[in-house]
């Protein structure tokens, strides 16, 4: 059987398809198109199960990516596939920014997640995107990843792969990312969770140094960009949301994920939250791979009750 | 918890203890050590089940990785934890060959085995051992990996993590090194298996590049390093052993894996096997990842009846 959801058989598709690999019973997909958010190429991977290579309609989990991470480290290093085949779900994981000329390559040399930054300045720029529009120069020009994420993308899928419902998590910058796009924008995704997220970016080292570059001094744009005041801003959106974070992660200690600031809001907005500090786990993908599992089914059950 | 194995507690370890993950239940670990067989640093990953870090005796399996890859590779992606940390297995990952200064790094950069190599002759030298000992210059000096594999490491193995028996298995020339060295030495391992493995070494065109340099014109040297020539001379060894191969892999098409030849030899030597054609499966990680499941469970219940 190789019943391969082909894309360039579709006239109409604004997607070039760049790689396709069997795993599981489904297939791993590999896309770029034109941004227009952006300005630039977008490239983006995609689980099908067989499901959807069928043509039915399946739930989907959008996967917003750390600090200096491309399409491919959770594609290649996280191991969704085989609960994604398992359950029937569209697994998607865009890039973290626009790319210049020359800058298409991520950091997936190591299963760290971002240890061996491309240069001193990981935590602004090229794969430090943050998932806002940005408004200050010289970034305002392509670094619009709020839009590219739930209009752009959102649309764009849904027009070509046969998705259902649409849940969106990540990790890390991408965690802040999914915290923040998800209850920013509620009616889009039916489900929300986190891994080792950015609770609160605007009072974070790393995402003080980016908001300076990407909002100069407009505090309240900073706000509107921090996952913690967001939540507690708009309250409950969802039945639940699901959060890990391994308890020996060495970013949690530094500061940077201030897990508590969401725990915080979330009572303030009764939101509830399911909140695991995962003993003896660091911010690697060894910890994604081991607790992945459970938010693809986190987000499978809220597809079944939406 | 963390009751992390640590060696360097050890004064008479020889291991240098690299990094220590948190992964499932368990602990993902590097090391280096200074190899006599190969004159030369070698680095190994080793997967620790909470069993084996509490000290309790667990099954091992020794997975040797294909053309151009180290241990990074398998650690990486092809999600073996999971399975590890349910079963209680030991699972370890040496590199493919002797590295000289410089070249630690694999091509571990896509998620295709060997499609981007290092250089125009990835099939020769550095990433390509074909775990055997050589015979001629200037290769003999450092590339003894048959010695290093069934008597350094093994030994080393056995005295540094709390292993009972060990089961041997690998990708691509890696395949071939398990089927070869499981075959070669019965004695020392409980169970065979291999994934895309290149089941006739001395007749296709990779083997044949290297063979001429390692072991030069002894075709006896080449045919006691060919996996299916030696299976039909030493007959059968194991209750049974299982394969499997992308049935849409490149390599298959063009001649370099012999699955055939390694069901003809099986069938002669009376060897049971079980050959599992993957449909629309090819030769990356998306394979490895689908089926090494199957492969750790097989080993692991050769380990109960052992």
């Amino acid at each position: 059987m190789n019943n391969s959801y082909n894309h360039s058989l579709s006239a109409s598709s604004q997607l070039t398809q760049k790689s396709v690999n069997r795993c599981f019973d489904g297939e791993q997909h590999y896309y770029s198109h034109e941004s227009t958010s952006t300005k630039t190429p977008m490239t983006f991977s995609v689980y099908l199960p067989d499901e959807a290579l069928a043509g039915r309609r399946c739930p989907a989990i959008l996967y917003l990516s750390g600090l200096t991470c491309n399409a491919d480290n959770v594609t290649h290093k996280a191991h969704f596939q085989q609960k994604c085949s398992e359950l029937g779900v569209i697994f998607i994981a865009p890039d973290t920014s626009p790319r210049s000329a020359g800058d298409s390559d991520s950091n997936d040399s190591g299963n760290n997640s971002h240890d061996v930054p491309n240069d001193e300045r990981y935590f602004v720029g090229q794969g430090a995107s943050y998932y806002v529009d940005t408004t200050q120069a010289p970034w305002a020009e392509n670094f619009n990843i709020q839009s590219y994420i739930v209009d752009e993308l959102y649309d764009l899928l849904r027009s070509e792969f046969p998705i259902d419902t649409i849940g969106i998590t990540g990790h890390s910058m991408g965690g802040h990312g999914a915290l923040l796009l998800g209850f920013k924008f509620p009616s889009k995704f039916v489900s929300v969770s986190a891994l080792s997220p950015v609770c609160a970016a605007s009072e974070s080292a790393w995402g003080q140094a980016a908001y300076t570059e990407y909002f100069g001094d407009d505090k309240s744009l900073w706000s509107q960009a921090d996952a913690s005041k967001v939540i507690e801003t708009v309250g409950q959106q969802y039945s639940s949301i699901l959060v890990d974070q391994g308890a020996a992660d060495n970013f949690l200690a530094e500061g940077q994920l201030q897990t508590s600031k969401l725990q915080q809001a979330c009572e303030k907005a009764k939101q509830p939250l399911t909140l695991r500090y995962q003993a003896g786990h660091d911010h690697s993908y060894y910890f994604i791979q081991t607790v992945i599992g459970d938010h693809i089914e986190h987000h499978w059950r809220m597809a079944q009750i939406s």
